[in-house]
């Protein structure tokens, strides 16, 4: 399917700042850009660095009074999608080496907080079938709130809450996955059909040799997601952090399918 | 100089359970192994995996009932020790794109934290001279007190308890450093002069296109560590993480220097 | 299924020399090991480092006068094979950008070699179907011979020849794969048919998200192969690589099912 | 010193081709762009992915009829430069594990080729001081002729013939030095002082503990000198690579010292 993104962002600063963006979708066998613009003040030079596994770009920039920044692409996805019941976990002791990182405490995942809990909720399930009934808790059980959590809300503050946004919801399911020996990382995406329209994360667990994308909102599904980035969680795939303040003028996400 | 390293794990598990280790000394041309002896029951079979950032190894292993575990080793570390003062910070839009995940907030350190107290304590500082000030300033005002924190405990806690173990002292090292815009990171070590005698760790710091060792808690010289391994924080170097439950019976660590 | 490996080394050495060893077992889901042992001389000691895109391990060691190394494995393979003919390639520019480099000519594998053949002999076949054809190719046109060539023996030469052993025909797939646009590299194994036992080589080529394994001379088959290592080619995943002059005294390679 | 980069391609093809590009400056805290336009027809759309090591960034484009491309940039360099005969080699057993792969042979360096010859004209010379000899050897002993070599002379053929361009001159060096247990690498640069203006190729080498610059040729300093990427030896660091037959029109490189 074919998929419209429109991204604009507009703010000023007082001072000069640096900046790192991450918003331009990642390129990928499952998708692919048919067309892609990304336009900005004119005197800002952007140093293109990979992004956290080598997944998709991110872009430093030195600031000035003024920033405003419009990316526009179109991107075909074509990802095949497993049944979560059908993937089996890995034995910790045989992961592949650079997927081990994903079992450990981040800033926002501390699986430590859900060693009583998954044994007791969710029994002897294991693998993709014990994700599926992780996902499916969280999305039963939690209330989606805005006003809920902030940059310091982390899975355990979230699951006490058992409310919050598509972060929290992503956070609480890669704690959870964690403190079953399943490696578990964040993406952050681009959904049509993600209400309000805004950057969205997801999660992504390691089962039978591969990454898969699990949206416990329930709100996009794996087949017409866009991937930006990914990482440990949210602190890894910022779409904006800057290093000095600045003032939001103007953000919107538009995303959408191209009949 | 050459230091002997004896390190002796015992443990036992009720229930088979899967095991990461990772103690032994890192190879590099600033700390060579002249010996090294890893012993262990002989049904354990290991399944070795390269340390984060390709430096130093780990080690999977599944345990039934008992894990005894002796590593010996003589290491001859020659590192040259750069004068903090003299080293110069990155632009951060500049840095090398491997190492802008030690910018990020991780488990234990939260950069955000510090954002007021370090332009307020350190003023116009930049660069190794100010990272030397933050280390003189902890040292200073910090109590070493095995007592003050456990697992949780993270740099905003052990900040403002002004009190814990070197860890704890690292994490702050380590918050305060990104919060300026500095890449910092931990690294679990050996220390001959470490009292009293355990694993150690100690932060590094990102500065003249090189990582250089900072020890707040003054116990170790740079000039005669030696690294094991290095990570975000304390969640990613370990001694030893464990799938299961164990009780541990014995664990010693003996670094010395040979005369 | 379980395979039994034994591999058995002894060298002199008038000057003492440093050595790379790659013959151990690589650990993934694919291939489980349930026990292991590598036993050497007592006097060296080894810095154990990643193999070549982090899959398994290699070895340095210093040797003086003798080298004695025995390796014995169990080890358990369950790699699921997909039909070649079914696995499409992936348009170049959308290929991972770390596997961009396995599209590059190297050492014995210069895809220019093959520019005219390729379309001349294969017609308009692509992906999985092509690659099967090109093997099949080989495996019918060659005729495996040990004195047909040696370390200097480049694709182009054995395709001329249309002789040589396992790391020969892999060369010549290799080379025809990247030819085609389609990344391939080499993978040092174990297989327990090989004729006459020895360490075996065999092609891999990224298909679908994935790499594939692929044995143009037909000797082993993909469930039943034991990977040690990969590599661009034949140079980067010898068995063994010394630094300075050793005389072989005995080397054997037992690799057989355990019934 | 500023350096202002001018690069011009254009280019037709017949059929739609694929095309990896790799003019762009690398950033790092030794060059510093404080422009960089990078202007192309407008529809083709470019996948932008990391160079080897991480360093600088490639473009896959897919291309219609005409391409036609220009790249304009001012780089700041401030490299510290060593004195070559101040640093030491490392032990080969004791090298980084992600370095251990330029001591192997590649599709034009073969360090074998060199076995006999080093020893025997550079004697008991090592580290830096070995690597400035061979530098010096071959400038004083090659003929700079661009009709001396194409894409198939390795750096065995050149060694032979002492004439070739510079990336022959770099191969020489890189296959000399891996023969003498020292990692070597290719980097594609711009150099002011490069005459005729074009791209231009240096050897890099790995000693006390980083890589190093060396140019055979003379023609550029490590002081003045852009980076663009890093390879195992040409192959890697094409400034253009396609996938079907393209036709140049115009080429141009111009790079000057900003007064």
């Amino acid at each position: 399917m074919l998929i419209s993104i429109k991204t604009h962002l507009s703010y000023t600063t007082a001072t000069s700042c640096s900046l790192l963006l991450q918003i331009e979708a990642a390129q990928d066998i499952a998708q692919v850009c048919e067309s892609s613009h990304f336009t900005t003040n004119k005197d800002i030079y952007w140093n293109i660095i990979p992004g956290e596994e080598n997944i998709g770009l991110r872009r430093w920039g030195r600031i000035e009074q003024t920033f405003e920044c419009v990316y526009e692409a179109k991107v075909r996805v074509q990802r095949p999608v497993s049944d979560l019941a059908d993937l089996a976990a890995h034995d910790v002791t045989q992961l592949p080496s650079d997927v081990t990182k994903f079992l450990m405490p981040s800033r926002y995942c501390f699986p430590e907080a859900f060693l009583g809990f998954v044994p007791e909720q969710f029994g002897s399930l294991a693998g993709g079938a014990l994700i599926a009934q992780m996902s499916d808790w969280i999305r039963e059980n939690f209330t989606y709130d805005i006003c809920a959590s902030n940059a310091l809300t982390t899975a355990t503050d979230s699951f006490q809450a058992q409310r919050g946004v598509c972060r929290d919801y992503a956070h609480v399911l890669i704690g959870m996955a964690r403190s079953a020996g399943i490696p578990a990382r964040i993406a952050s995406v681009y959904g049509p059909a993600v209400n309000p329209q805004d950057f969205h994360a997801v999660a992504e667990v390691f089962l039978d040799g591969a990454w898969h994308i699990v949206d416990p909102t329930g709100m996009a599904h794996p087949s017409e997601i866009v991937r930006i980035g990914v990482g440990r969680d949210a602190a890894d795939v910022s779409f904006m952090t800057s290093y000095g303040w600045m003032e939001m003028k103007k953000q919107s996400v538009d995303v959408s399918f191209i009949a």
